[in-house]
């Protein structure tokens, strides 16, 4: 049987989703916690890696176990083992042909920008001091919408095969000091969002010309974009299937 | 000259707002930060102690300095000094009879409850395992509402002269993943708030009848009175002068 599981964590304490050595990933405590309840080594599948310090208001993961489990009190059992900053949501069972990373139809992505210090957001937002041109910023997002090839926003230990994205949905949000960017595409290069984030911050501080937008795309080359944007303020928001 | 500042911080790290021998407190930071700018040692007054945990979005309060100061590079230099837990928003000149703590006419708390487990909210707020009855809670406050003798609800160590309170306001809002309890009022007891809430919680979840509220009222006995809520889900939230 194939179970899927959704779930929400706060990846400041963690260096991301996927198992590394000499580090505590998200997917490590998961499968420990599994392994625990149900006895048995129990390897799960994400529906891609999150960075560290990247968060996710919803992660979609699979993974399969051969006998019946009451859910409900599997997801009771592994909320109990796991930190509080890492939490279950539902475990639902799928057809075996649900794959939680080939499935995928969309995903949405939100990169929180406070213009205001704050004690509560500043773990979760990227502050900038500078004063943000929203009106720039605004002109910028429909260069970025649509399909396109987004090299210049992978970054190098990218190992996606196709380079070529479709951005469904690009906006920003204004919300309680600040505003936020919301990304729906189809996927997601390596470091995508915010090494768009970061250039999309270059242009709203008038420190690079909206005009160089299509030019940076063109060119495929990742040296012709903006800094990488910080993972705190990343959030996975949704994972449509 | 007298001023005064608006603040915000997140108390998680800190043994409270008031100044104690062998912890961290908030005003202590504050007030070393300002003898570290102003080259004085220089006393703040709050509109009030938080405990240890209890976070504010708005606090309030005043400081002399004899000399004239540059307000707006003086707040830079504090927020420069001060951990990013501790805001300092705005420093206001204000008339000589101001007085942060006995020029108080209302202050606002807010108190908040989940009743979902989410890694982005654990920190500030108190998870119900159990189901909280709205309807009961909701009844409950009315018995609550102006002025009473509020000894029951105060915690042993209350150094108010006067247990005579006026709640203005109390009402249990929704919010996302809960709702929060917002109190307003001219004046609080030690720990009065969460006493209070501690007390609805039992209600809520039937543990105790609505009826006994306006016997606790009236006995004036803290032990009639339900346990203190944690303080991790409490927020100073405004102050009013």
């Amino acid at each position: 049987m194939k179970y899927r599981m959704n779930l929400s964590y706060d990846g400041t304490l963690y260096s991301g989703w996927a198992v590394q050595p000499n580090s505590t990933s998200i997917q490590e405590l998961i499968q420990k916690a599994l392994q625990t309840v149900l006895r048995k080594e129990t390897p799960i599948v994400g529906s891609g890696r999150t960075d560290a310090g990247v968060h996710a208001k919803l992660q979609v993961a699979h993974f399969s176990y051969s006998k019946p489990i009451d859910l409900s009190s599997l997801r009771y059992s592994l909320n109990g083992i796991l930190p509080r900053d890492i939490r279950v949501h539902e475990i639902l069972p799928v057809e075996d042909d649900f794959h939680a990373r080939f499935s995928v139809k969309k995903k949405i992505y939100h990169y929180h920008l406070s213009t205001a210090q704050d004690p509560f957001t500043y773990r979760y937002s990227h502050y900038i001091h500078s004063p943000l041109d929203l009106d720039l910023l605004n002109k910028s997002l429909p260069h970025l919408i649509g399909t396109h090839d987004f090299s210049a926003f992978a970054s190098s230990h990218c190992g996606s095969k196709n380079p070529v994205k479709t951005l469904y949905r690009l906006e920003a949000i204004p919300q309680n000091g600040g505003f936020r960017l919301e990304y729906e595409g189809n996927g997601f290069l390596y470091k995508m969002v915010r090494n768009i984030t970061g250039t999309l911050i270059e242009i709203a501080t008038h420190k690079r010309p909206v005009e160089e937008l299509p030019k940076i795309l063109a060119s495929k080359d990742r040296k012709q974009a903006g800094q990488t944007a910080p993972p705190h303020a990343l959030f996975l928001y949704r994972v449509e299937y």
